[in-house]
């Protein structure tokens, strides 16, 4: 059973509206008027980390990818659960350093969870709860018309991974930003009451602008020399068609990905310096539905792989 | 390391009050005046299932172990979000349908999660979110004179286990109390406000109340006489001292263990037919620490394990 049919067999039971249909970053409830955000993600060791990654940052990164959830959906982090598979006592004292770390780096406590002894690779699971105010943007409120914008830059981790696999140079900003990436939770705060709808790139930009645009039933188009890529990639890569490519469908981002109103773009540019993160815009949503590519305009075919599919 | 060296490295991260020192059965968390609890418990192929234990009942299983600590602290399950690890089909969807006749029977909703595919043997988890209406008992709140109590019968699943591992006869009600765990939800709600510290049984009667004891910082006398015991049990093992013993000592029985003012105790009994839900005086608290044990009134030594610890 591959991982979309068991998905949409799940969807049977997720009713509740706090679901949303198992198509969000997270479940929002509603809590008397205000709104509990929970989300849980798993790492499976040499599948989301490599097995000689340091422990402390798949700590780092068990609690980054569930955050960068909650920046979605705008929440604050309130705390978290942590699953965990014992294993070698060094790895493990090193894990929980480094939980200790980027839980006060985030500023939210642990609250609970579950230890077990497994064997086979490790599973290690986190459930994050936050608290949004307001409005919590969903995948599926994106119109026509409607521009697309990425924080940050993309494409950091997919390289960063390629440089400890020995595929390319090894660069230490890439290799950080594919082991501890920073989930985006004040820009996600900022933005949640400007965009139409919002979610983190966490399987690729061209795989996640294509979910976004069908969770909102409407086609999206994005221009290729329009995406931020950061110094150390042009240097890895270089600035070519093929590269650019190549940034859009690697994953781990972990960047926030939103749809806004054109008449919201000076609103949105004016906040980058503030948050001190780049607000690119790459696209934008039509009638219709697919994803499409240009480069300085003119129409590119997609590649084979639009990003990271799960299992 | 040992499971419990972990969790006391984890506790020096888990200092919001919430947390509970990572000594109760769930977080507790204030929102605005509701009680939001959490709770996340994993299961893993093997230790806490047998591989062929129908799907189905795994399913089931995982659920009702963490809405048991729900009921522990007297909430009303609101939702779950799974934690999967895909394996063979066939199995997957015996899960999944296994797991929506849980939630419907629990009625409650699937909110989200994650699905990954790992290797090795099945790591499972679920998160479960419920919510308290007024005071919400702690471990730690016995006083001495309090009255022990627990719900239901003791031991059943635990020789149910050892049917099915062949080292006994193999009954249907003892498999089922070992497969099929019923958290009592009504009874934890019901008797939430009464009691002065409430826990389930999770890992065997005398090291749990040893826990609840603990928690109090209180001794702890059980009566091995007044154990509640089924008529399945009974059949199964007799009623003798040594059967006693290894009843009070087995796992999985998932249910509701309490402490309560004697003043309380017809109050209590008098909730038994309403909850169908057999109610029982087991011992009681007193000054001081640790836990002993009485047979018709004369003492007997601890048996060399009181319970499972894990890992």
């Amino acid at each position: 059973m591959d991982e979309t049919a068991f998905i949409e067999s799940l969807r049977a039971l997720a009713t509740h509206p706090a679901a949303r249909g198992l198509l969000d970053d997270a479940a929002v409830l509603d809590m008397g008027g205000r709104s509990l955000v929970l989300t849980h993600d798993m790492l499976v060791e040499g599948v989301h980390y490599l097995p000689d990654d340091p422990p402390g940052d798949v700590a780092w990164k068990l609690l980054a990818v569930n955050l960068s959830d909650l920046a979605a959906k705008g929440a604050r982090p309130i705390g978290a659960l942590l699953g965990y598979s014992l294993g070698e006592q060094a790895w493990d004292e090193a894990f929980v350093a480094g939980l200790g770390a980027a839980l006060e780096a985030f500023g939210l406590p642990l609250l609970g969870g579950d230890t077990v002894r497994g064997g086979g690779p490790r599973t290690l699971a986190l459930t994050a709860v936050g608290e949004a105010q307001g409005r919590v943007p969903s995948r599926g409120g994106g119109r026509p018309g409607d521009q697309l914008w990425v924080s940050g830059t993309i494409g950091d981790a997919g390289a960063g991974l390629r440089g400890l696999r020995g595929e390319i140079a090894r660069d230490p900003f890439l290799v950080e930003r594919y082991r501890k990436p920073r989930p985006r939770l004040e820009a996600g705060q900022t933005l949640a009451p400007i965009v139409t709808a919002m979610m983190d790139v966490s399987d690729g930009l061209l795989i996640d602008s294509s979910r976004l645009a069908e969770a909102g039933r409407v086609a999206v188009e994005i221009e290729l020399g329009s995406l931020p890529l950061s110094e150390a990639l042009l240097v890895a890569s270089g600035a070519g068609r093929d590269a650019r490519l190549a940034a859009a469908a690697a994953g781990d981002d972990y960047e926030l990905l939103f749809a806004a109103a054109p008449e919201r773009a000076a609103q949105i540019l004016a906040l980058q310096d503030g948050l001190g993160l780049a607000l690119s815009r790459i696209g934008a949503f039509a009638q219709g539905s697919g994803l499409s590519l240009t480069d300085s305009g003119e129409a590119v075919p997609l590649p084979r792989s639009l990003g990271w599919v799960h299992c």
